[in-house]
Formats: C-alpha cells, structure tokens, sequence
C-alpha cells in the first residue's frame, strides 16, 4: 500500500501513519492513477527539473525531530505535534495577537485561501489564525523536503486540507499543488505562495480562477521576480503584494537571522573555532555586514572583504575590514563566504589556489555565486562526509570543505528561529487582510509593496515580546515632524 | 584704527595683524562707511538675528592653534598657516586627485565661483583644487566664529579673496558676503553655499545676478531646506544641487563620524569615564544606532533607547538595547543624549527628575530637542564650567551638567576628522563641475542629488587612502546583473 | 553472542562488528568472566556508581558521524575512520610537529604509557604521536558514552591495544581499564589520565605498579582535585603533572571555547533567536565574562550578572552589565546561565518565578550549579522533547526549557574543536615527555604545573596555523628585562 | 617679589596671587634661603635631573581650567576652587562613605600623615577624608607640573599644609619636600608616596624620623620599585603598603582606563579618525588587549599586534588580530603604539620606513619604548605643532607625528576620569587606616600588598555608583566553597 501511494519508505513512516490516516483518506484515490510513474526519482534530476523556487526559501528547522522518533508510539507523536505548534505559538507572539482582535470581528470571513509554503509548525500557527480570522484554508508545501510529516498530520487531524509529506517526488509535488486548488464546490479568491509554483499552476492549468481571485500574496525573492516579470508583460491580472521586501523581513532575514546563522551553520557543519581564523566574504551588502562580517569579528575571526560598488567598499573600510581582491588573500584564508547575489564570484581558479582544509560556502540569494559545477571534473574526487559538507579532494591530497554545495548556507545548514518567521507570518497575514477588503480600486493588476504602516503595525505587535515600550508623539511634535500620530513615521522608500 | 575696522577686540589680534595685510587692504575703504554701526555685539543677540545656518554645520576645529599663538612672530605663524593647509592636503586624497587630473583640462575654465563656507584649511584645500580646475572664487565666512583667521590670511597671501575672521559681528558678516558678490567687474556664475546665507542674499540685493549664474551647490541640511522650499515656491531661477544628502555623505556623517564624535564631545567636555555608565539616547536612527550606542556600548556602557517609530524600536531591541520610554529610566541614568530631529524630546519634566551630576546633550540635527528655553527660570543657577559646559543648578543643590547649551555636541564640542570633510569638499567639487558643464537642459531649476555614479567617484577617489582594492565585473556577471561595468552600481534612491 | 559480550544492542553495531575484529579478539577470553553480570544497567544507576569524573570532561564531538552510519559496508567504514582521524591531524599542527623532530630522536623510547582518556579522533592523533616518540601504549576510554568506536577500531588495526566502545556498562568500565594495566609481560611506566579512575584502580588493585611508574600525567579537575588530596594525605608515590591549569589549556577552555560554545550549544538545542533576548548570566569569572557574556552581547542579547565577589562585581560593572540580584530579573529574562562553580545557585524558588519558556543552563564546572533534584516533584511534568533538552512544565502550564539536565552545555550540547583539543594534547605529550626524562630529583612525590617554558612552547607549536610571526627579543632587550631570550617570558604563576 | 618667591612668570599669576596668600604666608619666611638659586631651569635638564618618578604618574588633568583663567576675579576663582573639590566628591562615593562611617571612630586620630602625591582636586578629597579621620596631614607635590594652584590655594585655606605650585624648578620641589617633614613639633608617624621621592628624602636627611613611623604607602610603580630594592637590601625599616599592584587599581589603570585613554589621547592631539585605520600595537598585556586593540578594534580600525611571548601571542590570535613583526606592516600602518614595558621597541630604522603622517605613541609604562633619542639627529626637522605634538621632518618631506615625546600618552595627553582616581585614593586610605592600627608584629619591615579582603571592600564601596547589586553566600554555599561568607573571596595571588 505504502509503494501505490508513492511514498518513499524511509524509517519513520510506521510511527507517523496512524496520526495520518485522516490526511491519506482525503487523498488516496485520486492518488492512484498517479501510481504508475516512477516513485523513486534521484535528487539530482528533480532539483534540475522542479523550478528553482521550491529550494529558494527556508528549510525545515525540524531535521531533528527524526532522529528521535523512533521509540515514540504514534498516539506519543500525535501530542507531540500539537506540542511543537503550541510551542511555536509561545513565539509568534503578534499571530496571538491578531486572533485575539479576530474575537469581534472577522477581516478574513468569506476568504477562500489556497496555499503553498514549507509545512512547518509555523505554518501551522499561520493557518490557525487565518482560519481564526474567518478564512477556509487549502495548503500544499513548496518544498519537497521541508514538511514536517508531524506537523501536517496535527492540521490534517485539525480539519485542515493539507497535502505534503517530507520527501515527495517532483510529481508529488505538483499532484499536492493540483489537490489543492482542483476541488469541487470550492474556488480560491486569495493565493498565499511562496516561489511561485501555485500561482504558477494555476496561471498554466486554471487561468479562470483568476476571476474570482483578490489578489496575490508572494513572500519569496524568486516568486516576486515572478510577478514583476508577469507584471512588466502585462500578464499580471490580479493585484499582488511583495511581501518579501518589507522592511521588517528584509531586516529580520538579510541582518538579525544571518548574524546568527552564519555562526551556527559554520559550527553545525564543521565544529570550526571561528577566533583567529582568516575569512573572506565576497560583497558588503547588509547580509555581508552586519550580518556575517560583524558576527565573525565578534568571535574573533580575521575579516577580508571584496567589493564592485566604491560606496559600500567604503563602509567596509570604516567598518574596520581591509578590502581585497580575492586572489590577494585566497591562499591564505581558512574560510570563504558569498554574499554579493552576483554569479561565479568564487571560480575554479579560486578553488584550485585555497589552501588544504579551507571551507567554501554561501550565504547570497543565489546558487550560482560559488562555480560549483567547475568542481565536477573527473580529476576532483566528492566525499560527503556529513549532511550537507563535502570535500572536494585535489590529485595532491588537497581537501576544501564545500557546505550546501554552495546553495544558501543559512538555509541549508541552520535552522531560523520562530522568532523571525513570526514576523514573516504576521506580514503576510495583513497583506491577505488588506488585499482581501481594500475597495475596489485601491489596488490595480500590478505588485506592491506593504503599506509603511502595516510595516510598522508588524513590528508595534512584536514589541511586547522585548517588553519594549514605544514613546509616543505629543501632538505638538507630530505637527512639527509633519507627521500622523500613530504613523507611518517613514517614508514609503524607507529600507 | 582697530574700531574702524570693525574688528572686536581679541588678544590674537597683533598677532594676525601683519599677516592680515594683503587681506585688509582689499577691503579697507569700502569697509569705511560701515564704520558707524556699533561694532560690538552680544552673542546672545546675534545669535537670534543671524540666520540659524549660520551656526547649523562644522564649528571650526581649530581652536587649539589660538591657544599656541601669543608667542609666534607673525612671520613664523604665516608660514604655519601654509602648514596647517599643507596638512589638510595629505588627508585630502581626492582633491588632490583631482587637481592631478586638472593637468590637462581645466573643467572649470571660466568658472566665476562665490562661496559662503567655514573657512579653515580644509576649504582652503578646496578653493584651491578650484582654481587649479580653472575657476575664479570669491569666499566668505558662513559662520562668525569658524574662520581660522591663519588660514584666511593664507589664502589672502596666496591671491584668493577671502572676507572673514574669527568673531564677526552681525553687521560684518553679512558685509562680507555683501563685498564678495559685489564687486566692478566680476559676476559670479555658481554659487557654493552652506547654510544659504549667501544665497539668500544675493536673492534679497542682486537678483538679476541669476541671469548669468549657472547653479547652486548647496551643502547644509538648512540651506537644503530652503532650497526645497523655494522650488516648491516657484522661486528657484537656476538649478541647485543637494550636496548634503549625498550617500557618501550621509553615511560619513552619520554614522563613522558620531560613533566617534559621542564619545570624543562627551570626554573633551566631562572627562566622564564611559564604563559602566548608565546612557539614555533618544531616537535610534543612523546617528544614533551606530554612532552613539554602538560606540558607547563598545566602551562599556548601559545603553537605553527610546523610539517613537516601532521599525525602529524592533532594530533597538534586536540590536541589544532596552526601549524603554524616557520616564522610566530618567532617575537612574547618568547620560542622557537626543538624536531624534524632534523637538521638546527633553523637557523640564524630564530635567527635575534627573539624578545629580547627570550629563545632557544633543546628537540631533537640531537644537530644540531639549527644551534648554524652560531651563531658563530664576529658581535655577547657571554655572558656566568650561567653555561649552554649563552647570544647571537646582534649589536643593542637585547639578546637571548640560553641554553646548543643547546644540550639536559633535559639531561643538568636537572636532571633524579631515577626511570626512575631504568627502564633503569633493563632492562640492564635482557637483560644481557637473552643474557647470552640463548640457543645456539636463537640469532645470529644481533642487538634485548628485548622480549616484558621482557619488560612487566621490568613494572611489577615497579608497586608496585605506590601500583598499576594488573588485571589477566581468563583462559576463555585469550582463548577468543588468549593470554597466563601470556603474552605478546601485540605484539613485539607495541610501 | 552480543548478549555475551555485554554489548548494548545498538543499530550500529553489525556495522562496526567487522572492523572491530582484530580488537574483539585482544579480550574475547578474559571478557567471559564478566559476562555474567547483568548488561544493562540504566543510565540513571551509573552515573551515580561510576565516579563523577567519568563524565567531567568533553564528551564526543562525533555524535553526527553515527546517523550515517546505516548504509556503510564496514570495510568502507575503516577506511573513513582513518580520514576522520588524518581530519584530525590538519587540525593539530603542534602534536604532527612533534613527530616530526622525533625523527631524529626518540625521548619516550622505552615508556610505557597506559592511558584513560576520550577515545575519539584527536586521541588516536596524540596515541600515534606518542608511538612516534618511542611509546607503547595501552588505553582504555574515560567515558561510557563518549568512545567513537570507529576511531578505536582503526586504532587497534593499527596495533594499538584499545579498550573501549561507545555506550559501555560500569562492569565494562572498569573491565577495560584492568585489561589495560593487567597484563602479562608489560608493566606501564607511565600513567595518562582523564578523571583519575585509572590512577585509581592501579592505587587499589596493583599500588606495587608505582614502583616502576614515573609519573602520572592529569588533564581533569575532578583528577587533579583527587591527586592534589592524595598528595595532601602523603599518599602520592609519585610525582605527578597537573595539566588542566596550564595556561594555554585555561585560556582556550575558559575563554575562547567558551564564546563559542555558548551560542553553539543553545542554538543546537533550542534554536533560539539571541537578538533581544534578556539573559541572565550567574558569576562573573573567566568564562563568563569573556566567554558567555561578551558572546551574548556581541549576538545582540541583554545581558545581567549576578555575582558574590565585588571584584568581579565592578569589573562587571565596567564591562557594561548591570550587576544584580537573580530575583530582581527572574521574572523577566528569557534565558538563566550559571557559571559559578558554587551548587544551589539557581533553585526552586527562582525556577517558581520563571517566565514561561524561559531556558535555564549551566556553563560551570559543576553540576549542581542548578538545583535540578527540587524539579523531581510529582506538580511538575518532564518532557524530554530533544536530545539534551526537557521542558518541565507547571501545573499552570507554565514550561521552562532545561538544557542538559543542569550538566555542562558546552560538553554535552556542543562540541569541541580539534584545535583546542591539540592544545591539551600536545601538552600532555610534553608533560609525558618531562618527566620520563626528568633528572632523579627534579620532581618529587607531589603535583606540578608544567613549567612556564613548556607552556609557552606548546602555544609556539600552535602559532604557524594562524600565520603568526613572533618577536624575539634583542640581546639588550632581553637584559633590560632581566629575561632569557629564549623565555621564559612570565613568571610561572602568571595566568 | 615673584622673582624672590622663585615662580616662573606665567600669566595665570596674578589670578592666583590673592588666593595664595594664605600659603605663601606660611612658607614665605623659609623661602628667603632659596631665592638665591637659579629660578629658571629648562625642561629639559629637570627632566634629567628630577628622579624620573616625579612624572612617572598621572598628570593633572586640569589643564583646560587654565586656559579660561583670564577673566576671572581671584575672589570667584576661590570659589571656584572649592567647586572643583566639590565635583570631585561627587565622583568618589568611596572616601565619602569613609567619612560617613569615621563620625563615630577616628581610626587615625593620633596619626600624622606626610604626603607626597599630585596636587589636584582628588587629592583635596583624600586628604579632607583623612582627616575627618583623624590625621594631621601635611602634603608636597609629587610632580612639577601637575599642581593645580587653585587646590592648593583652597586646601591652604582650608588649614591645610600644602606646598605645591604648578612649574616648580627641581629646587623648589625638593624645598617643599623638606617643608613637609622638617618643621619644628610636628613628626610623621605615617608616609603617603607617589613616586618614592619623600621617601628617599627621608632616608637621606632624616633617618632618625623613621623611628616613629608606622609605614609607608606607596602608589607607583617607580616608587614600588625602590621598596623592594631596599628591602632585598635589608634596608627597608619600617613596614611598606604596595598600593600600586592592588587588583582593583590594577584592572582600572590597565583595562578600563586605556580603553577609554588611547582614544581620547589620540583624538585630542590628532584628531584622526579611527575609522579604517591601520594600526599596530607592540605587545599584547592587558594595557594592550583590551585596553587599545579592542577600543580601536570598536571604533574600526584595523590592528596588528607584535608579541615576544607565545602565550600573549597566541591569544593576540584568538582574539581577532593578525601576529606580525613590526616590519612586515611598518611601511603601511597610520599609527604604532607601543605598549610593551621594554625598551628600543621602535627603533630609528622602523621609524624611517614609516609613511608620511604616520602616528607614533607610546602607551607604556616606560619612556623608552620608542627610541625617541635617535630621532634628535641634524637630518631631522623638529616641528612642535600642538601642545604634546611633534612633527619630525625627514629630508624628502616625510613627517611622522610624535606624540608627547614617547611619554606615556594616557598620562600626557588625556585626563583620569575622578572615579580611577577615587578606586586608588580610598585604596591609600585603606592602606594607611591597616598599617596604622595593625597590631604589633602584624607587618615586619617588608613591602605588602593590600590584603585580598580590603581590595574587595575598595571595590564594594564603589559598586554603588553603579547601583549594582551583590548576592550573598548562604550559610551552605560558603561551606561548599570553603569561605568565608564574607570574603574574601579570592586568593591572595589572583589579579
């Protein structure tokens, strides 16, 4: 029965199926005429022919969670789950928040959501307060690895329609997608996506949807660009909001999370002390500075940095890091880091002049910084010596230590604390609220940002996590700043 | 024949006197029929009537060189003023850059510049890069106490026409800027002005002078303002360019120069040991965030932050500082420092509960932040300390210490480095060269920032100083950025 | 057959079985008379029989190496062990080093050293560069849990006589360390121990052994604590080299180990977000100050201390962090660290007053620095939710986040990097070295610090891995400072 | 008349002439006998002459209240004077808590203390609170310079014997040094030293006096040393107090001064921008580690650090700096500090490979870090620019700016925060209270330092200050720990 679902069999499986039987009821015959192709598709292949999205934006968190499951019996792990939800409830503290204000009234009642995000508990908290705030919710994952097989039984249990499962094929993948929006009696007038492949599938598979439609909710740098390049061809027929670059995610993501992730996927992957070592990272934009470069100061690390642009090549001086070319330093430092969002910033040139032992990863949007793919010739020898480390081995012994393959460090070998999804999560609840009772007109056929004060209202229900208390303007200094009381206090450009 | 000069009695007098000879002479007879109007005037009532830029940017930082003089011959101390300019010159890489490149074009052949700026060595570097690129310039002071009167004879010396001294009154500074623009003979054709005082004047007495002048570079947040205002008005008649708001700028200012000057101001004035220190800094904006409270925390420092705007406030919390509201750290802290840009931020509530000893003063850009005006009252004793340090003394004997009456701490109490003024004085340069070569039509009479590819020079220029090497695309990562080569590499809205 | 070799059924074990052949057969006979006890003894019993300093000191870093064990052939294994351990030795410049002048000369040749250490990848590096040196060696593990057992396979197909296995029973225990001492023919003349249980068992069972013995080498507290007592009681009968208070060890421990293994070791198990976080850190020594709360504050955490010195206190004070009562901040920080090296420090009543979620750890060298035993009560919930982490929850559903059971978190939630562990090592192979060479005479019956020279020569041998270029004194230098050129630079109780 | 009292004309003289009057009165008899020797002696030779501990301590830091003199009535400056006492007592919550605690016991009624120190503001303090202590006080300045005149002129009207003036000749230090202990009916019992100097003239014209006397406190390290000379030499007779090396004074001057000092030193003379800047420290102790690497590192500068030492060395690493020899980075840094303790660090080769503008300071205990001696050569132009600043001219033009002749730049050129004054003076007090009540047989003719326990009350009376809290042991902690619940807590040999 396991092999007709198309399930990967893997050692967990007994432990999480009893908690998902009313998930697999919901699916399981329309799943059979999918249970004639090939059930085991190697990862190479799949990540060519799934569209990038699926891999652009966090990783679960919850690889851990496995390893323990073992010896826990299903009813043991169905507690569990709601458990790991409950927890993160405890740090999505403005979601709380707005379920609370929810009790009067209801901004989402009407909404018809259809979803696709990475499954996690966070996920759950999100859902929960949609429904919460009136809406009917229908999600699959947007990435094939990221479901936390627990987490998507809780939901289903809980009445949700949710259609993942940790390590689907690339069919399962846009089967869930399908399932989610391919239902009787029931149509989506809002899109929450993150990457873009639902919007994508419905675009493709069922344009007339976009009838009923009120807008677009994208969180992804890849789903925007998406939307921007639909946009410029005048093929966007609904509104959408970016909510990947609001100011309080872009912060949060590019600043607050990567000087802590750096650290920790540096240590999770190689046990690397990070004083008196010699770094080198490639561009000084905000994830470089004060995200990686200041956090490795910290510790104790040696800092280079390169740079195209003179004025953030300026900064980095100020900031105290001497500005190189990478080949002025690269036979001597111990490790290097990619933040430019540029390509082939670290070349096989590079690579073949570092020094035995040096680690090699990246921490920009895109994959493409460090020339991985200069690496598989046949004179090279790939040893996977841990999940996500591998040592690429020259003809005279030679070992540099790859993370991720040179995907995004960040998300590939940490975790991102709730904390920071909380306000992801909070963003793109408002930005479903606003689209969905904006009147007509406010929003035309093209992408937007989040009003500056829906920003600043992200951040306000955030505050009392710090026990911080704002100061508020007196009306005479409102008048002076030329300002509302309550906001937005910057200007729309503000970043 | 010192009154019919004008000049207020000080005991450096003798000493520049001989020096000062090329200089009086220009001026000598016309300066005869200003010789009734009193010559000495409170600064407390010229405070009031002069424009407020006039004191709104870099106080002098050369006030060490008068303490020195009493004993140097005057021949001794002009071959110190070309010195002192000599100085400038090797922590102004980019001027003399330009003058280097001057060589073979003069960009600014028939130039006729009238400027109204400090005078100090660092202008003196400026004025003279000017007319090394081909330009004429007649100078004036823009503040009554910044001029190094050393520098100025200097100038004199060298063939410039400079009008200013140390301690003007009311009356001779604006005669000054009167007998810059006014002369037989000459007209200028750009204006270069900090604070708009110059401007100003020549829009009140010579407004047909617009006819034949080309633009405006205008450095101060003041004179900026105005310019807005006059645009907004209608009544700009030439192109104007907004020096102050420059990234370059900005970011020096900002940033590394507060993150020094905080702690440089408070120690010059207090000798207050940072350690340990209880702070409260008001606003966390970029002077504040990095200058003040990164800097004080270096140093050891409890640091508090109050904010109005919660964006704000969530990168407070994340970055390691209590938000709190003023009232509740008010009794407890032994600093207390404005950055906000508001107004009335201190107020005498405020000051009643502060402890004994409690240090306050301004970071902002403006002086109303405390409310130094309700200070003010007969049941408070005013104990003037040090030069820029008051004691504020209440009935029961409890001091505050208040620096610079309220007004900006770094701009008063500290000095500003050379090398932040050289990126202020090249981007002058430029913004002259470029509103003077520019094609008919490229600017209208509005108010612009300088390119972003200019600013981008302007850094570049500066980079050598810190032996910093910058990194080139290549043709195949500028495609793949949708960059030219060469920049700009950011957009005109990055800051 | 397993059950007969009182080995623990562990999934890895047919893994390893094969590649432990060569080990098996060492002790298959001797072992049959331990077989009839009982060979599962719960965790709980053994740590309370097994003395303490079995588990004082760093666990295994290669807790990631067993969950890909699975797929492995175990001829692959081997193979891969001996790269973990030529991993290792890229790591430890200062011990490859030493094998490299022993080529000419042999100083161990003829010893003896029977040793009770971690038996993981840096001890097979130390172990081989003892043998290069002229030792035979016999070893057995100082930890039940912490042996990686494909390290001991690969050391005892190189020949090495190892006793030891991952998950150990105490009759195991203590099995291995008589099977390394008690043998036929050889007779150790050197002791390296980790804990002093060795030292113990030959003091209980063999003590006519230290008539041929030379020295005992140290590395824990717990062991020196014992040695310093014996010593004390005039029962040391022989000398004996503390280890653990060298400098180099101190510092790395303390200090450098310590900035990182705090943000690892709590992000590893909670993946808390540091940013805003209010901690508070109990004690104020070495590994707090520089360790915890410079790590802390530099991640953008607030930072409190609580101390009982007012030495420390005002260092505190002046190093920025309030100085307070645990009860006045209880209530309010998201994290409570201990690191006195005092017991009860955090008790009951405070883990009463704590807010829900709040993570409580200790970094001290002591377990009881939290009053975990007052947890054990029937009102309150445990719930182990990962590896190392329990929540214990209140009747009102309040849940604090335990770490490790109030053990060490840098031990047990994080590892150790090789670079630090070549620290201790080297400076054991020196202090073997010292006195198996040592004059009759220059050491009596008691313990000793490694000489201030020795100390300064192992940091020598770890300074070409960062680059680092030494002064040397001039001949008039080193007279005006009434040193030898050569050092030792500081007195002997410099730390 | 001034000629006659043998004061150098300066223009503050007059100011305080009437404020004088009190004092001159008491000395002005005696004084005729000196009026015969040379009034004006060059610098240089008193440097020479003067044992070199008279300015081997802090310089006054009240350099600035001279420069506002001039226009101050004597009668206000009187009162000024008392105000500067009065500020002071503010900042040094520790004496006053002495003088709280002594309204009930007099522990040093009976006592008369000579003393020798730097007259200044703090002084007043201390001696104010020794006497409400109950000791008779007379006091000479320990430095020629660092006398403020109006405290002098204050404590004199206070009933104080003071003899001191800023700009004594080496005759006049040594005559009032004899005024202080030769005076008819009155013989010390107790000696205060800054420097050794009253002691050496004790033992040299006056050994007799010694008979009577209790002991010595001595402050610095000059005056330290030459106890413990005489003591090896078996010719200390009375008991001697090692203020100097107490923890509390150690860790301020070392740690918490420095890193406030080396910045404002280097700003005050300089104003060079620390942003970017290249930087390398000679040595790396704790003057340098935490005191000027880490401040500079705050403030963005890029540092190196030369060590002798592999030990200092190896933490240079693990902090975050690269460990070069002063050659490799000679050519291209903008500012050398030592800070070493030896001599000839900076040699006239190193400073001819310096770049032009190059800073070079000394931050030291030693004036002879930098070879200054091999700068005074006829190739080399001397420029004295600013007060404690000197350009030396090399024959291209390069100049490399010399601050305060290689003297000790903390001392020279920033002030003593009042608070590290206060942590020395209550030490004294404290010092003097022990060796004046120690029971017979308690201290033997040898040199001391401060029990632990008295340390540790110096720093719990400055915790306050800081509204810092401290925990107490429990009954079951202090036991466990083996202390003494109220400390101290510390061994004698921790620093």
């Amino acid at each position: 029965a396991r092999a007709t679902l198309g399930f990967s069999c893997t050692k967990t499986f007994h432990n999480v199926l009893l908690a998902y039987l009313s998930l697999q009821i919901q699916f399981a015959d329309q799943k059979q005429e999918f249970s004639k192709r090939p059930s085991k598709i190697g990862r190479r292949s799949l990540s060519r022919s799934i569209s990038q999205s699926s891999t652009d934006s966090y990783s679960s968190a919850a690889s851990y969670t496995d390893s323990s499951d073992d010896e826990t019996s299903p009813r043991d792990k169905q507690q569990k789950n709601s458990k790991e939800i409950e927890i993160a409830e405890q740090e999505m503290p403005a979601l709380m928040a707005l379920r609370k204000r929810a009790q009067g009234e209801k901004p989402l009642a009407g909404a018809k959501v259809v979803g696709c995000t990475h499954i996690t508990a966070q996920t759950a908290v999100l859902m929960e307060t949609l429904s919460a705030l009136g809406a009917q919710c229908r999600w699959a994952a947007c990435n094939i690895y990221s479901t936390q097989n627990e987490v998507a039984a809780a939901l289903a249990e809980g009445g949700f329609s949710v259609f993942a499962w940790k390590g689907e094929s690339e069919d399962d993948f846009w089967w869930c997608i399908d399932r989610c929006v391919n239902v009787e009696g029931w149509q989506p007038n809002m899109i929450l996506d993150d990457g873009g492949d639902l919007t994508h599938w419905i675009y493709k598979k069922y344009p007339n949807m976009f009838k009923k439609i009120k807008g677009i909710v994208e969180e992804s740098v890849t789903g925007v660009h998406r939307l921007y390049q639909l946009s410029k061809a005048g093929k966007l027929c609904v509104p959408a909001m970016n909510v990947n670059d609001s100011v309080t995610k872009q912060k949060f993501d590019n600043l607050y999370c990567c000087r802590e992730s750096i650290l920790d996927g540096l240590k999770r992957t190689t046990d690397v002390m990070f004083g008196g070592k010699q770094v080198v990272v490639c561009g000084y934009g905000e994830v470089s500075r004060k995200g990686c470069c200041a956090a490795l100061k910290a510790m104790g690390s040696i800092v280079y940095v390169t740079e195209i642009d003179p004025i953030c090549a300026l900064q980095a001086c100020m900031d105290g890091f001497r500005l190189v070319k990478l080949n002025e330093v690269i036979r001597q430092v111990d490790i290097v880091i990619t933040c430019t969002g540029n390509k082939n910033v670290v070349v096989r040139e590079n690579l073949d002049r570092m020094k035995n032992g040096c680690i090699v990863c990246n921490m920009g949007h895109s994959n493409t910084e460090i020339d991985v793919a200069s690496l598989r010739t046949p004179e090279l020898t790939w040893e996977r010596v841990r999940s996500q480390v591998d040592h690429v081995i020259w003809p005279d012994g030679k070992r540099i230590v790859l993370l991720a393959e040179g995907r995004l460090l960040n998300l590939s070998c940490s975790t991102v604390p709730t904390f920071v999804l909380s306000i992801t999560a909070t963003t793109q609840a408002l930005a479903l609220i606003e689209l969905y009772n904006a009147p007509e007109g406010r929003y035309k056929q093209d992408v937007y940002l989040l009003p500056k004060k829906m920003d600043e209202y992200v951040a306000s229900l955030h505050l009392p996590t710090f026990d911080a208390h704002l100061t508020e303007l007196s009306d005479e200094q409102a008048k002076y700043l030329g300002l509302n009381k309550n906001g937005p206090f910057k200007p729309n450009y503000y970043r």
